[in-house]
């Protein structure tokens, strides 16, 4: 069995990425980041997302994002509430972690030199996305572009190092429908940007809202636990 | 005056690369990593390094690259001693730390992206080196690409990011004339990789071997201090 390492943050994207790297067969390697984010249950979903779908090694690093700053998942900024998709769409908000995918992908393409793996799943989507500069096509074309420069590998022959990105065309119906078709256990997972919401959803900020409406359009019961619902 | 992130070890190159973005004009901000290097003399030779060269600030960022393991400068491998020229040419070390240069010119990224940087610094050399994949020239130029896609920047229209590798093409005998004109003091810094001697430069792993033949080959006296003189 090939390995994988997959990104996972314990919310709905990544987890499905996952599902699908578990479908083509590939043996699991999850890699989480305790980068000093305020919605710290996502870490613990990453944790149940690692076990519900069996994987060989679930790894946390611990990442110093707070001493560079400069986002309010890390700083003490408030999450913003009740934006529009077009709100979304027209700028980079403040959740936004600088560089935060580079710096992840590089952690991965790391610990893939360790354990020989050439394969990096990562569940970023260019549709229903919050405009990060770092979810795009051309941004992982030109990473994987990178990584295969980057590495003992490519000096000494070895196997081309890939990027999936598998949700990158799809909207977050398709995702939910696709992961839901996989087995996936969307209950488990954790999408909310709000620290202050005690482990449950906000049901208001950006993540909340793009996967409750999710799951409305894909016609699948949403079995998050709001903690306000979205009108 | 212009923002310039400066990767810093302590060691003879970054110190020189430092030198010449001061000599460029730039307001210096340094970047070093505690990633659990076994030559912790290193850390603070950054710090004698960044005082010396009155950076603006000294960011210690501290990386857990021991979780991912694979490498003699981070586990408890013996450090090799004694290698040729050739034998440095022709393999990669058990010092080549898995992706390092990828991570850290990640963290410069984020770091530039919050200070409004758009100019880092990496003392790589591609000609007296040890053999690593990620202080090639193409690999510069494709992390330099992919950075002009991960961030705000390239989406809002700011400044390019360039990543300057000023010692690429030269020997380390030019490297230490070019510093020696720009008045570093090489006293202050630290090049050995072996955990073992206690401050001073052991004189027989590859970095020890590098450094002392530049100082022959650049006719400059060598104030290193030698745990054991190389023959």
């Amino acid at each position: 069995m090939k390995k994988a390492i997959v990104l996972t943050s314990g919310g709905l994207d990544s987890t499905t990425a996952m599902a699908m790297a578990r479908d083509q067969g590939f043996d699991l390697y999850s890699l989480s980041f305790d980068y000093g984010q305020r919605h710290r249950y996502e870490l613990e979903a990453a944790h149940r997302v690692a076990e519900s779908l069996e994987v060989t090694k679930h790894l946390v690093i611990s990442l110093d994002m707070r001493a560079i700053g400069g986002s309010a998942l890390t700083d003490d900024i408030e999450v913003p509430k009740m934006r529009s998709h077009k709100e979304m769409e027209d700028s980079i908000p403040v959740t936004y972690v600088p560089a935060r995918n580079t710096v992840f992908l590089s952690y991965a393409l790391a610990w893939a030199e360790v354990i020989q793996a050439s394969d990096i799943f990562i569940g970023v989507n260019a549709v229903d996305y919050s405009g990060y500069p770092d979810c795009r096509p051309q941004f992982i074309a030109a990473f994987e572009n990178m990584a295969n420069l980057a590495t003992k590998a490519s000096v000494e022959g070895g196997d081309r190092i890939r990027i999936h990105a598998p949700l990158m065309d799809m909207t977050k119906a398709e995702i939910i429908q696709a992961g839901t078709r996989l087995g996936v256990d969307y209950a488990i997972t954790h999408s909310c940007y709000d620290p202050t919401s005690g482990g449950r959803a906000c049901g208001q900020c950006d993540s909340c809202i793009l996967r409750r409406n999710g799951f409305i359009e894909a016609e699948v019961d949403d079995p998050t636990l709001y903690d306000q619902k979205p009108s």
